[in-house]
């Protein structure tokens, strides 16, 4: 059977090792994976007792409306239910977008390093993908993607903070760049790290739905609110976007289980406020240790920093996982001499920063 | 924005009534499901307990290679690992199937009526659609199929037992029709129900995997394992149409509670075994039942039967769910003057026949 021409060239996703197979091969007691972005506080204890508490009805078929959490998030974010599309992870609304929007005759934009998905879904549509390698900070080169936007440019991809550099866009930026996107440009605003945003760099994204209809915001519950496992993200948008979505859309797309545990965690803001707050103190201090090292990063605004590194970051990954660390090095991110670090708790990143300081004494021993 | 083209001519999916809104709108306590095949004994109590105990590690990723579910069903089914697909549900894999196989170019060939979402899928990316009207008894045209393959024929669309007729193919009439399919036509063999057949009937398909690598077969835990809920299914093919699947496929697409239920699910046969026989023994007295009224139906290996109804199917839907029944009627999966009837727990059942006897009355007073 010929499958379409354009798998040819593409590989399926490699995951990183999980972290029971480390623990076999390097025979470790103590492993911390901060290689996912995963939240290390787990996600709100509401959510434990409501799952050990009930009888589950797994035999029913979910809500496919998802009316629960639709109107949940609708009222308390003062957008319209039928702006809301839910997906398997915010990844799901990616791959919805591109099944929706994008054929062979289409172009794409982005930036270079950014979420792989954004492009991984376009090119099995068929679609050419343009990108622009970030500014030397990290951040999007906003101009130079306006810039190469063309007639059959159907989706600019953004990403903020951007996944893997950790740098935002500003509110000013956001506007301004939108003001100057063609209206027909599906402007898709990838925000999975907001709520690791310090509210005064959030640039209110929602608020700018109403007056551009060609912008597509998403969010998910892997992230902040720790729900990676049970696979639930949104999108918000113009109804005529959802609309076209739901169409793509399988009828049953997220869990009954997933549906109920976001329920209860989009509830609990106390977690999310405890997260932020931890993650920014936690981040600062291993900011402030990798100074202290001489080492330099990308400024981030998430829950992860990309750390660049002395010399490869694979070799960086080698040394840290027989001390029990998982990273993700930067080769496989597209940004050699790099890792990628998620902010774990304090007493681990403790344990990290030893890690580190003694791979820095050896690496200048060897030279 | 101008989406796919196709997507003009789709609607979504529209999902039945939830049977809270219906318990609100007609007032009800008591109310049956029978709209959608799901299990009526739920699952086995061996997931439940787990779930109960356990703490769950919602914030991890899922293991995208499903490693766990994926060596417990090849050890027992005698498959090799990397001839497993999963997806959330077998729905997700008939949709990655289109995605990786077919093309504007491309034509498929399927019975009707169906399950829809061959169809749907298969539009949206834009193939032609070859539709065959099922025999009078409900079974798949096999030689009609057969004689319109094409040149640019891609994939035959198989569902046995046959989503919503219950009618199953035989051993013999699979491997005759799969000796005489090309062997580039790709032979989509959807078992979604397929523990529900007696042994006898069972068509062996796996046995048949080795010789025709151009057999992939697809099943779930959604029906007769009762995780509808969970979004859980897979497919068994040859190796190389599962590295296609696994392109298109999001890296995380199941999530670790389906993933861990459905390990506790598979190796629990005895609950299988109890919902097989209740519900043969329940189909049986509902097919009595409905021959004692007259009623004739379509004959079903699988947990629903495709009723004749004396007027419109929604006639009787909309009888029956006053009388807390959801069935679906036929009118809605392109059959009219029918209602397909999941089958019940026998107490429920029971009451069911009670006012499908009363309709009748009423029925024949009106004529």
């Amino acid at each position: 059977m010929r499958s379409k021409e354009v798998l040819k060239q593409l590989s399926p996703y490699k995951q990183g090792k999980q972290t029971k197979d480390i623990q076999k091969e390097f025979g470790l007691d103590y492993i911390v994976k901060l290689a996912s972005n995963e939240n290390p506080y787990g996600f709100s204890d509401k959510v434990k007792n409501v799952f050990q508490a009930n009888e589950p009805a797994f035999h029913i078929y979910p809500d496919g409306y998802t009316a629960e959490l639709r109107y949940l998030i609708s009222e308390k974010l003062n957008i319209r239910p039928e702006s809301l599309i839910f997906g398997s992870g915010s990844e799901e609304i990616i791959q919805m977008l591109c099944r929706s929007y994008l054929t062979a005759e289409d172009q794409v934009i982005m930036a270079t390093p950014t979420f792989p998905q954004y492009k991984h879904y376009s090119l099995i549509e068929g679609a050419e993908i343009i990108e622009h390698p970030v500014n030397t900070d990290g951040s999007h080169p906003l101009e130079k993607m306006l810039a190469s936007v063309q007639e059959n440019t159907k989706i600019i991809w953004i990403c903020t903070p951007n996944n893997p550099t950790g740098m935002s866009l500003s509110k000013e930026e956001l506007e301004s760049f939108l003001k100057d996107c063609p209206s027909d440009v599906l402007v898709v605003l990838d925000e999975a790290y907001v709520e690791f945003l310090d509210p005064e760099k959030d640039p209110d994204a929602l608020e700018l739905l109403d007056k551009y209809t060609n912008l597509i915001v998403l969010r998910t519950f892997s992230k902040a609110y720790g729900l990676a496992g049970l696979r639930i993200g949104y999108g918000i948008a113009d109804p005529l976007i959802v609309e076209t979505l739901d169409k793509v859309r399988g009828p049953f797309n997220t869990t009954s289980v997933a549906q109920q545990a976001a329920v209860i965690a989009f509830s609990d803001q106390d977690f999310i406020r405890h997260t932020y707050q931890e993650n920014k103190k936690v981040l600062q201090q291993f900011q402030a240790f990798l100074t202290s090292i001489g080492w330099d990063y990308y400024e981030s605004e998430a829950n992860f920093l990309l750390v660049k590194t002395p010399g490869s970051g694979i070799d960086v990954y080698d040394y840290l996982i027989r001390h029990g660390f998982i990273v993700r090095p930067g080769e496989l991110l597209g940004i050699p001499n790099t890792a990628r670090v998620t902010i774990g708790k304090e007493e681990d990143m403790k344990v990290l920063e030893n890690a580190l300081k003694e791979y820095q004494e050896q690496f200048n021993q060897v030279r």
